[in-house]
């Protein structure tokens, strides 16, 4: 990564904690980012392309390459395969390897079971190389989309500065774009600041209802919680032993553990996202308002944004004839797909399944899942 | 079959045209009844289960068997296959005899080209033995279903009766349940019989409007036309002589013709149905009504009636997962359907094809298959 910096003296009055990291004038830093890919996730939402042996991240859900594939590929440009490190479940391992033959094995840090992402970030940072936690990590998702790598890469570029600096996390806040109900939020100190800049997060807000969300597009001072945070690897373990000991002491007796206790210890961890674990608990915390066409690919129905589109609204990843229809969101991983006279509906074709529901329904693919899993139905999921 | 026949003599002063053939006395006949199976048909609207290789009458629809299949072993237990022929195209021929493995090779007779029922029944009349022509001759279609076959057996007697006794065509016309759009109708020249008996058509009919056939179906002198016709072969052949002379004329030169002729020969007719060439202009048709469960499946939506059903309305036929959704018909040759919050669609997954629409389009999916011929996607046709 070519890292920048700001370049002006602390000394000129300015609060860093509100207007932290404008745009350019930016300097090379000296410091190497590290990646840290969270890829144990396994989810539901995109049921029957995914499935257990095979979640979201592992899916070509948007063309040739996976979405952990893209996640990897698009910091290349200054954060390469050297600098990258995946967090995995032993489950997932192998599928997660083979998808990335340009890393070599040892970046491939496997949990013994998912625990959410506050043992999966702690427990990876302190795998990693003393030499590599001194340096600022990046933690990202790796199921996300994003538009515009371009700036995708400079707001990292310009999180991690600050994140060097300070010494804080910093995360990456996205602009709203509609009054999404399917994100959490990071409500800012004060509204942001013309030019940008990492600013200070007031709190972390949990998924919001519609009329919350309303408010809070049109407030200006709430952003999407992105899931990616920049720290140096010793900040983040530092903040652990301060604000959660109790994980900091397990992460230390897991550290000196044989394969057999380290299985078996890590199944004790209590699974806790690190929002909710870690974050919200921290008093200083930035953010970096993000630009880049960024989606977390939530459901079925928010994949359409970033799928081919035809003149009446039809989305579609495969073959699609359709007859007096519009608004349809079609994937299938095979053949043909026929619509005639509907509108606004998800039809997914993937493997021995096929799925139809209304889009806005698209959250609730949990609920046939379910009801596969009630029906001993396992081959399906 | 053990064919009957009505015992009264002519001269008990009955209008024979209006009550022929009540229920019993039965008596014995001494002709045999022979059956012909239009099996030559291509339609649409059953695509993608249809397709230009495998028509509606070759599928599966309903369970194991063909509809074809079924239609010639529902005469078995009175007409067996030594009484069967079965029309078709020689586009269909293999894959007819494929199906019928129980009929000598030369029961099938395949027209050089589809042109119709009206070519379709006369010509194969025409290339019947001498001997069978004499016979009565069951004209059934090859892909519909019938719920109730020992009443449906017992019309064919009935009918056959009348038709040997008074050397005119007879129909079965089937009672109208609903007011269907789908179906021609067979006008009664007076109000049904009590207990049945074949009466004289005053006209046929075709498919109506929906207020038209509300009339139709509080009048109580309309039935359905089902399309099955029963004739001595030699009564037709002279009604033909008299009222087509054309058609006539045209076959005693295919009779006479070579292989090469006949297929060049058979091209140049007219298609043209039989009720339209030939029924609507005769003035003496007898029709029985008919009551076991008739349904010409004539869409996907009407194969909803015979397929079995869950609690909340959804019919199928192949592994369906049903969530908050009721009321959808489901065909699926492989696989899993899993549905979530949709009511009254139809959802097909047939070989490399999927097709969703409302049950109200069931009639329209020939516009996907113009769709397809249009963008030249003949794979898939």
């Amino acid at each position: 990564m070519s890292l920048t910096a700001l370049a002006r003296p602390r000394s000129s009055g300015l609060s860093l904690r509100d207007t932290l990291s404008p745009s350019p004038p930016r300097l090379q830093l000296e410091t190497i980012v590290k990646a840290l890919i969270l890829a144990g996730g396994s989810g539901t939402r995109f049921w029957p392309a995914s499935r257990r042996s095979s979640p979201k991240q592992l899916l070509r859900l948007v063309g040739e390459s996976s979405l952990l594939q893209r996640t990897v590929r698009r910091l290349a440009p200054e954060i390469g395969p050297q600098d990258c490190w995946i967090s995995t479940t032993s489950s997932l391992r192998r599928a997660v390897r083979d998808q990335l033959p340009e890393l070599p094995p040892e970046r491939f840090l496997a949990e013994p079971a998912g625990r959410n992402t506050l043992p999966a970030i702690a427990w990876s940072v302190s795998m990693l190389p003393s030499v590599a936690r001194d340096d600022v990590i990046v933690v990202l998702p790796s199921d996300h989309w994003v538009a515009d790598e371009t700036a995708f890469r400079r707001s990292l570029d310009e999180a991690a500065a600050a994140a060097r600096r300070d010494e804080v996390v910093v995360t990456l806040g996205v602009r709203p774009r509609h009054p999404e109900t399917g994100y959490g939020y990071l409500e800012l100190a004060a509204p942001p600041a013309v030019g940008g800049g990492a600013q200070r997060v007031r709190r972390f807000v949990e998924k919001p209802d519609l009329e919350t969300a309303r408010r809070f597009l049109a407030d200006g001072r709430y952003l999407w919680n992105a899931g990616i945070f920049l720290f140096r690897g010793a900040t983040l373990l530092r903040l652990l032993e301060r604000v959660r000991p109790d994980v900091a002491v397990a992460l230390a007796e897991l550290g000196e553990a044989s394969p057999e206790e380290l299985a078996a210890g890590y199944r004790q961890l209590r699974a806790e996202s690190i929002d909710a674990g870690l974050m919200e608990r921290l008093d200083d915390i930035l953010t970096l308002p993000l630009d880049c066409g960024w989606s977390d690919l939530g459901s079925w129905a928010a994949l359409a944004e970033v799928l081919a589109g035809d003149a009446v609204g039809n989305r579609r990843l495969g073959d699609l004839v359709a007859v007096e229809a519009g608004g349809n969101v079609v994937y299938s991983d095979r053949g043909t797909v026929a619509l005639l006279g509907v509108d606004g509906l998800v039809v997914v074709r993937s493997g021995d399944a096929v799925l139809v529901m209304p889009k806005e329904r698209a959250q609730d693919v949990r609920l046939v899942v379910q009801s596969l899993e009630g029906g001993g139905r396992v081959e399906l999921l």
